[in-house]
């Protein structure tokens, strides 16, 4: 097995040879552009790992790995439409540097290019990847679609907030694995068993996003600390803490996060201080470490060898780990 | 055979019976609202008739037909964004009745929904569908993007607008036909040749349209007469005339079509005038007339019977005399 960083080159390499510059050019170069803009590849990475650990040969795994990618950039491209958000990845966004009827087009080219990638496999393989592609990527819009309902509910539970970032995150991350099975040839258990892996490391991961958000290290968390509490959103940290907090103190959240404030210094510490002593920060460690471990058991049904289990594992680890 | 009406009459009982009203609303009721718009159904029809002419059960092309038509509807919503569109089909457009971002999104669950009806299909039917699927979802995303290009070129040549029209248009009835025709497990010579017809019958109903706009008979036209005009589009009858004019009425021609007067009835005038004068209305029926003549001439090398051929030509010729 190759180590994260080798499958990381390789399909970077991989992705730099895939040919999106055709005709017309208003067209394909929004493509090119957000496909070249980086980002961990954490996605393909984990369908060519999948495949190694299943006995396939990992190559055979790229144009699944790179299909899991331009989706995941399809969904990017649209989503920061709808979002209007003016940056990705520290660039501009395709929408802001073209404009959004290219963001629509370009973005719906990507998602049929996504399927294309799969042509070359086997009509058997072929017809898996692309029933459980469609199923993940109509998923994907059904969370994206929950998440646009929740910014104008104030009803929104605990188990709905999970079902959402299951579906706008997890979902994608348990397919990249599934796919990597199924290249492999991996049985029908090995299929669903890797699939509940990465969905339930997918649901920490974004359990983490949230925590980090308030509670990271300006010094090594990537984005602005607090920048949920400065937008208001709804995250599991503030869904707990309107749980566990009393009327009086529920009230206070409420009126927090429906505030705009020009200078958000001291709404970002009111807002973490409430988080911390209603409980809802300790709840929300506690449920990435529960979806870590749910993600862990299930490794121990996997038809894998010990040491690629324990890869697996430390791969969950180290993400779960992670400050960034 | 069935005819045209009963094949349009059992799609629209199966479109009905398809259950589109999943969970989050908010997603899946603008798809039940595009299409129970209703329209033509044209393509689907299409399909039914291909696969029913290659001696399949049209029953089987179901699916594959519904496909056709989801997408045709999903490249509407979007293309309605793009163009601002404030009404389809007489109603509101989707983002006129929602917004913007749920037009997108539910445009992309449409996109992702019709390739998961080609799921009960045998793995190699499957394939086939699919990847003719993309790579005619990609050409009309090509032709889409050709056609925004074109509104701020002034250099746009003949050969540019036909690849256009034929990307934006035609090939999806050629595509319609052709899955009619790998559903019924027809050769890839018959399969080819169907393809063929249908894209040649589309170009030549999409320079009718163009001649229509300008010289249907106001009674039984659809749209308003001189539709195109008001708006400048740079249609086959502009092109043309541009082509046979001298400088004198080029240069004539380019200031009308840059012209917006509030009462357009003079603008209208005009242009049909120099349309009937320069010869561009006479080349442009030529031109129909040359794409359907194209269209049929394939119909010998099918396959089928002779009274099938006097079908699909009663068909063509149907579509071509039409004043709608």
């Amino acid at each position: 097995m190759l180590s994260i960083e080798k499958y990381q080159q390789e399909f970077t390499v991989y992705l730099e040879a895939y040919n999106t510059l055709k005709e017309p050019k208003n067209l394909y170069e929004p493509v090119e552009y957000i496909l070249s803009l980086g980002g961990k590849r954490l996605r393909p990475v984990l369908t060519l790992m999948a495949t190694d650990i299943f006995k396939g040969n990992y190559r055979d795994a790229m144009n699944a790995a790179l299909s899991i990618e331009v989706f995941h950039n399809f969904s990017l491209v649209h989503d920061d439409i709808m979002d209007d958000a003016p940056l990705r990845r520290g660039q501009q966004t395709v929408h802001e540097k073209w404009d959004v009827n290219t963001g629509i087009l370009s973005g719906d080219a990507m998602l049929i290019m996504a399927y294309q990638l799969f042509e070359n496999y086997e009509p058997e393989t072929f017809r898996a990847l692309a029933k459980l592609f469609s199923k993940t990527a109509l998923e994907v819009c059904e969370g994206q679609q929950y998440d646009v309902d929740f910014e104008t509910r104030n009803d929104v539970t605990i188990p709905e907030y999970l079902k959402m970032i299951e579906y706008k995150t997890a979902v994608l991350v348990g397919a990249a694995m599934k796919m990597g099975a199924i290249v492999a040839g991996a049985s029908k258990d090995d299929q669903h068993n890797i699939y509940e892996f990465g969905k339930n490391l997918g649901i920490a991961f974004q359990l983490q996003d949230d925590y980090l958000d308030a509670f990271g290290d300006p010094k090594t968390f990537g984005k602005q600390v607090g920048g949920d509490i400065i937008e208001n959103k709804k995250t599991y940290l503030y869904l707990k803490a309107l749980e566990f907090s009393s009327n009086e103190t529920a009230a206070q959240l409420l009126e927090l996060f429906s505030s705009t404030p020009e200078d958000a210094t001291v709404k970002v510490q009111d807002a973490k201080t409430l988080f911390l002593d209603s409980g809802a920060a300790e709840a929300t460690k506690k449920a990435i470490e529960g979806y870590t471990n749910k993600a862990f058991t299930v490794l121990q049904y996997l038809d894998i060898s010990e040491d690629k289990k324990a890869v697996l594992k430390a791969f969950g680890t180290n993400l779960m780990n992670r400050t960034v």
